[in-house]
């Protein structure tokens, strides 16, 4: 099992003369033996090293402080976390929005209720229902090199690779079998990688004037703010797309989000002849049917989406031509030098839980749907009873995944206030004591603002109670009127 | 504990007749109390959620994994990893460069001695030898959300902010009182994004031309290849500083590598009203001679060189200007959103222990120390006895950390072909089945050629065989020539 050669005895000392005293010979024997054994195992120890550790429970006090911090009591809106700020030695509590105290048990008046951003906690709990099947431990050493073995510049690991493929098959909302994995940090980082790759491929590269980058109003904000503050001589943010539906520029990048963020509908590219970046952060049984499997020449994904993990910033994209994935890579290379090995490693324990509980009681799209379902049908049914109000119209669907027709589950609101004089829906909203996102951010017009129904459920519940105050006076004000 | 006003009792249903029988009264009394308890209790379920797993014992199975992978036997010249392909469901080895076999036990002949990268592999034995102290549990809802609590924008922890600190000061490398911190997936990323801050920052913003970024040679390929790569309208890579020293711009960013990669050398700005970016990636004590405590205005450190986990990709910047630090945040939010949290509590836990062991007999710079000064002392040794090759000139300098008066242990050698015919300095020694870095990647020449010393201790091992044979064989041509 090594390959120094060496044997315990052989060599030896001076040859003992033969007429010596037996006894003397032996001990010279033995003592050169025993030496020869030590001198060949300190040998062998510096070549081979040191062995990894055996099984003894060098992990023990890591699992035992994780189940201590985890089990401090939080009330229920809020938790603590092995890197919170201590009090005494001690994590302490992290409390949802709203929530205060040392065990995050007081509820603080006149708090918005802050359904801004899309943070998707609405997953966290279904995590902590299944804490033995998800937890991982991180040696000392775990992947300290820059590269997986043998992939000198993907920076994926083989393992990952195969259970990304796996998750999309079993959900059916991907073809992978001809497309080439990319990762990112989330699929943030891997938006401008990939303006970058299609501006650069050899369709634009002879091109004396930039990529025009564009999407259809309403769009993700992000894609313009990044877009523009990156941009180089080789791209530009353009806007909306629809301006360019007769182009004739043979260098256009269109991002296509389907479904869409900000109004959950299914989308497709309006510019002929574009380079298409489908997102499709929100293809998942969660939010929307799966109806086909999706088969862009690019395509992105982003685990914030499926498994709830934002704070992993974690997202790859599927990309069929090797010289856009090359140059995605150079840019993967250049930017961070590939993504955390530590993320990659928790992703994947993630994702194979996620693929060994589909179609049983513990399916996380089965508990995404069931969640959101009902979020949107308390809303909706609000709504409804209002006319200061309207939501996006999102209709039942039949979903190759769950084998049923599916009700709506969208990851936002899409909510207009239809009065003429709420000119800022957003502001509207917020003098109700709930955060949105203006219309104006997505290039809607601010009648329009977002709602993420994605959060904890404590913002929920906090947003429907003022939402219900807000249309309740609405139609008394209306009535008096 | 609860907000919710739930008791048990009150309330109830309609009140019973006075005049009715006792036991039935009774009767329904405790079914009304038994109801309302059941009520409060579903409805104290629903709104507190689920609670938090006890310590139940979920993080066991988890640790039990990572034991059994870490006692899979690689000869000492491999591991396996969590995330390693499986064979039969058991990870498998993945072996040192030039070893194979499944328990790596054979040596590949003919097979090169890679030191071209930075992969600073040669930390990997003291980790292991730090199993229990150094291992990290992950729940499955360890921080999903985007931030940290209370922190919008930073993405940092306060307990990594203030260990990172702490980490500075025992080590005293830098100052830290009067900076702020901002993270990035490695220093990698982080590089572009100073540059980036310091050419959008109040006094180059109003320049026309865009800012000049420069280096003094030999420098540090990354700086060129990013920046060239990345340049917007505010930036532009221009390449050795010492064509500027004289210059009258008033927009110059300075990159100052110190300790000097690829020489080791402490460099100092040479550029007058330049804005510096210092690069300390190599000031600690494992490299360098710890004078005093680094007080540039913008300081960059990366977690790769001084715990050695390059594939965690994490680094850090002290920033003293709050303006600089705001738009490098503006920066790293519309690049990757922030920086992986798995990674941020993996790192918090190796700081935590480089801190609680250092001074110590376990101490980490004690031993990338003696490591990197042996593999130097056997080099530089090696090299005086010849006049084939030179190596650059290091002096043993007092060491503020150690408290004595220390050898060199550079990152690098910083390798010199003597003779006119070595032209390609990179080709002898790639002929003599040694990978290097040539020096023209350095703007130095291809004279010189740059030899990592901080990957595992087989690459180095080979790579003295192939020089000694190389230096040994050059003597002796030279002596019959």
């Amino acid at each position: 099992m090594n390959n120094n050669g060496c044997r315990t005895g052989g060599g030896g000392g001076g040859g003992g003369k033969p007429n010596l005293a037996t006894p003397l010979l032996l001990l010279c024997l033995f003592s050169s033996l025993a030496l020869n054994s030590y001198f060949c195992s300190s040998h062998l120890h510096l070549s081979r090293r040191r062995p990894l550790p055996a099984a003894s429970g060098w992990a023990r006090s890591a699992a035992a402080e994780a189940e201590a911090v985890a089990a401090i009591d939080c009330s229920g809106h809020g938790r603590a976390f092995l890197d919170s700020e201590r009090a005494g030695g001690v994590p302490v509590c992290e409390c949802n929005g709203c929530y205060s105290g040392s065990d995050c048990s007081q509820l603080l008046l006149d708090c918005p209720a802050d359904l801004d951003s899309g943070d998707p906690l609405f997953l966290e709990v279904y995590w902590q229902e299944h804490a033995a099947s998800s937890a991982v431990v991180f040696s000392g050493w775990h992947r300290m090199s820059y590269i997986t073995n043998g992939q000198s510049n993907s920076f994926i690991s083989d393992e990952l690779d195969k259970n990304i493929r796996l998750l999309h098959q079993v959900v059916g909302n991907a073809i992978v079998d001809d497309k080439l994995i990319i990762l990112g940090a989330g699929s943030s980082q891997l938006i401008n990688a990939l303006v970058y790759a299609l501006s650069s491929s050899s369709s634009n590269a002879n091109s004396s004037s930039p990529a025009l980058v564009v999407a259809s109003i309403p769009y993700y904000p992000f894609y313009k703010a990044q877009t523009t503050l990156f941009q180089t001589r080789h791209y530009a943010w353009e806007g909306d797309a629809s301006n360019l539906v007769n182009s004739s520029a043979d260098n256009i990048i269109e991002f296509v989000t389907s479904p869409n963020n900000p109004d959950g509908q299914m989308k497709h590219s309006v510019v002929r002849g574009a380079a298409v970046i489908y997102d499709h952060a929100y293809y998942w049984p969660h939010f929307a049917a799966i109806q086909a499997p999706a088969d862009g020449d690019v395509m992105l994904f982003t685990n914030s989406k499926v498994s709830g993990h934002a704070g992993s910033r974690f997202g790859w994209a599927l990309i069929k031509d090797e010289q856009v994935y090359l140059r995605a890579i150079e840019y993967m290379q250049l930017n961070t030098m590939g993504t955390s090995h530590d993320t990659q490693l928790r992703i994947l324990k993630l994702i194979k839980v996620m693929i060994a509980e589909q179609g049983g009681e513990k399916d996380i799209f089965e508990f995404g749907y069931n969640t959101l379902k009902a979020r949107w049908s308390r809303l909706s049914n609000l709504i409804s009873s209002s006319n200061r109000f309207s939501l996006q119209q999102l209709s039942p669907q039949y979903c190759n995944y769950f084998k049923k027709i599916r009700d709506p589950s969208p990851a936002y609101a899409w909510l207009k206030c239809e009065r003429e004089e709420d000119e800022d829906c957003n502001k509207v909203l917020e003098n109700a004591g709930i955060i949105s996102r203006g219309g104006a951010l997505f290039e809607a017009g601010s009648h329009y603002t977002r709602i993420s129904l994605i959060k904890n459920q404590d913002y929920f519940e906090l947003f429907m109670k003022r939402m219900e105050a807000l249309v309740s006076n609405s139609s008394s004000s209306a009535a008096s009127a």
